[in-house]
């Protein structure tokens, strides 16, 4: 089966091709890259260097079964639909077609959406949440890295609570592989960085996926990949723990934590993984419960899910491909 | 001025020496350690490799004007007692005197009090809260360094609102001077890390001093000092920057920041400093307000601010000895 | 297949298992430890959270085809004689019998050796070198990590140049799972330490495989995973580049860089694979040859290279299970 | 007395500013910034937020008692001839009068010396070698960090050897403030990337300063401040641990370690501090001769150094503002 990366060169663009380079199911057909046109894969990832594998032009008849667009936002909504007309399955990474609220994302995203009548035919690319409308879909939207992480640690509660402070710490490369003064190295190791105090553009995708009213912090830590989403519910206290268990017993990369802070979920846990650890503490006293959610922000916050849909849309067993251990300690 | 230091083998220890070192009116006449006895300072603190000073016993008629103890929580209420007796004045970095309530302290630290008599005599050495009582004591109980930061977040809000969430993130130097399997490098770098998800014991002293119920989550982060609490104040979400202006405007290291992400408080802007930077950001949508404070754990956090509180109870200058810049970047 | 591992609960024995996990031929059949005896993997290992492995007490008669010694130097040199007397193939990870004179071992590492008569029996485990002894061994001596990144570094020059400074940079997982002092996290992080001036053990094993008289210093850096070794060739500038290639032509996991200081070997980009980076760079005027090499030490440096020996030893392709792409950014 | 700062919106200018504040003798009359002008300092350097100083425009009638450069190599010498004719004193920060041959300079920076008649009167400001000379100075050079830890390490060897390797690790602040593709924090972080393998600028600082022969190697490391130069001396190995005490007995801001390596030179040991740790280690068996040093690159390798230049040109005691210890553990 042939898959092709449309803009290749960033952090997203290389895991997937990390990931579906070792995928028993996929030969990569085509990575492109308007900057790097022309150069071997390992000019824009060094880590890559015996891959026989150089960037090309981008075209709609690129030979492939599926194509993941890892395009920024606004970007993919041009090519999304010259693409869906030749049939091919198409996994796109970007933000365009994640709300399904045109004016939300309008709003959130301060653009003009272009292909608003492709937004209903894209379904959300969270296979925990939406594995049967995956396996029927011709277009998956990807999933925002700290969007899946809320999202995955609230879904077993809707119902039972409706608001949630989300503190979030991000790692360095979720900010993309276009450097500015802030990611300067001197001026970002070190930080704790509150750079989202309010107004985070994810806090829509969490509300639309578990009807929960967000309220979240972003913080940048000095961390390459990972995040570690903390939610705090204010006003419920229930022991939940089966309740999680039995939520995400037939999701392969949900690992529920032991309440032990030993074990409780931290992004080391789960880096180079498809993994997301959960964890529940319960604050009695102060009737809160606090739910921990850790991800690899590149793999399961972005490429590794895509893969995992991939794998739903075509048949595959969800977890081919994606099995890798996380790599600890790194 | 003489001033003496009881257990500096640890790094609490060693940032009151290496302030006082160049504190104007100080002179070190000891510093004690029972696992350093004898030894030059530098075989412990290997920064200090010039400086003439040698671990000593302890006794408690050590030649000074001030001491410092710098032990272990509920080793330091063994000594107190037999130290102020002798009219020396005491500073007490350890948490044994922190708390007015020895019931809630007996049940926070799980161990007896041995001199609770003298509770009530400790001055909770916070300048910004208490300083004219500070510069009457004989006897200043210094502060938890996580308890600091959100208390100096919190007070201008007494009476507006009573409720917080605290997320706090913590170096590994606020985890003292003596290893764990936990602290193991290979183990935790590169963590996020939640500790302490509910029951924090800096709680109790948050709420002693500010009013508010304070429900705590803590993460270790790889920082070696720094702490940001992000104290999420729901149901409020009035303009209050004037008002924490107002109520700093005589505390000469605090220092409000702007609302702007770029500038917000970071551990990385106050890091080998005594200051506090403190910014507040409404979230209007979710009526929420968000206060984050950033301070070095071991000067801000510890002995800073017990060099602040022995300026201030020997007629000094507050910001005497404390005036350094942070050390950016670092 | 059944491979078994003797001392998992260590860093190398972590890797073994999560390498091994994946592999296609592989199935585990048991993993031992006397400190996490009938505990469950992840108690261990928290990144392997549902991986359905204990732990279980070591006997020689464990049901394995092959066995990895995991263990302490001077540990393996005790089991070793007995597990081969049951047939099965052995690869110890340990010291005990890299180096082919017992008498420099024995000064080497300060202790007695108990089998010296199973050293000859040893095949030194570096394929790049040993390929087809490998391929007929039943008993496989690991490689030192910076062993592995001196010798695979200088190996294409034996006969041209004969003596070398190597100047190792190191990541803090090398030092093994347990802590000390000197690992405690405050005091490791932001460290570049020379803890081995001179007198590093490797020298032996590089000298051995090599010839050269090798003179090397080590440095703890701020680095969970990799080594970059600089090898400084006094009195010698050939242009070297087709001789590496052509050494390594048929060695996968070597993989040559541009003199480009871009793309010059940097652990980074080799963390989590098998992989090691190789560049060279003359320095005409000062007539001095440097050559770069970089490997993840848990990897190729250890566990990965032993499962490369694995391969060959039971006739699978060297690559097999090894295929996985570094982890980058990381 | 007066100070102003002309470049003073990037790293070197933001030591000069956070250790002149504390000066006891020095006002800084001007900071000057095209980038920042007219604004506050705080909007350059975080850290700085309650400083009341504001960028302004260069002119050279500035009125201040010494003036600082810390411009880009070759902006320097473009200022320094009319600064100069003004009777003010100068101390330049960037490579522009570093080195006394014109030729070898125009070689090194690939540009044309626009005031090459000044070039013999600007005196080498490192104090350990020309403290008289700095004393009758009108205008003295500053020195690269890197030449810095590599003289100083060797100065005391001068006529016993004459050939070394130098090995260095860096700090990323050493870059600038300036990012690039290089120091996008993802791509920099977890670095050990040989950066200059060789023909390094600071080679021929070193040799015209000390007179040995140097091929040096430069590595970036992760760490935002701090040096390490391992010197490698071939062909060497007497133990000179007495000469290094006495060569440097009236150098206050040189510290001679142990050979211990727990106490071997590391940046860790320095930062925030003047000092330069120096370590010898002798490698009788070949016949090698090690030297560490290890120092802050702003500090003692640029800021902290040229205010030590400045002290000895004004009268002052050489350690005057500069006595603050290191900040450790940072």
């Amino acid at each position: 089966m042939k898959a092709a990366i449309i803009g290749a060169s960033g952090y997203t663009g290389a895991d997937l091709i990390r990931i579906l380079d070792s995928h028993p199911d996929i030969e990569i057909s085509a990575i492109t890259s308007r900057k790097y046109l022309g150069k071997s894969v390992w000019k824009a990832h060094p880590s890559m260097r015996n891959l026989k594998l150089r960037f090309t032009e981008y075209t709609k008849d690129v030979d492939a079964d599926v194509i993941f667009l890892a395009l920024p936002h606004t970007a993919s909504m041009e090519k999304v639909p010259e693409l869906l007309e030749t049939g091919v399955k198409v996994i796109d990474l970007s933000a365009d077609f994640r709300l399904k609220d045109v004016k939300i994302w309008e709003k959130t995203y301060g653009a003009k959406h272009t292909a608003p009548n492709l937004i209903e035919k894209a379904v959300y690319g969270l296979p925990e949440l939406h594995r049967e409308e995956i396996k029927k879909a011709d277009f998956v939207s990807g999933t925002g890295c700290e969007a899946t992480a809320g999202i995955l640690a609230l879904a077993p509660l809707q119902g039972k609570a409706d608001k949630v402070i989300i503190d979030v710490k991000v790692g360095g490369s979720a900010a993309g592989s276009t450097g500015n003064a802030g990611t300067h190295y001197p001026a970002r190791a070190g930080n704790v960085r509150p750079y989202a105090p309010v107004k985070h553009r994810h806090q829509e995708e969490i509300k639309q996926e578990t009807g929960f009213e967000v309220s979240m912090t972003a913080h940048a830590v000095d961390l390459v990949r990972g995040i570690l989403a903390t939610c705090h519910i204010p006003n419920f206290s229930e022991d939940v723990s089966k309740l999680y268990r039995d939520f995400y017993k037939d999701s392969p990369f949900i690992r529920i934590t032991p309440k032990d802070p030993k074990f409780l979920p931290n992004p080391k846990y789960v880096v180079g993984s498809n993994y997301c650890d959960i964890g529940v503490v319960t604050d009695e006293e102060h009737k809160r419960t606090v739910v921990f959610s850790a991800i690899d922000n590149l793999v399961k916050g972005a490429s590794g899910q895509a893969i995992q849909c991939m794998n739903l849309m075509f048949g595959l067993k969800e977890e081919t491909g994606l099995e890798a251990l996380p790599l600890y300690p790194a």
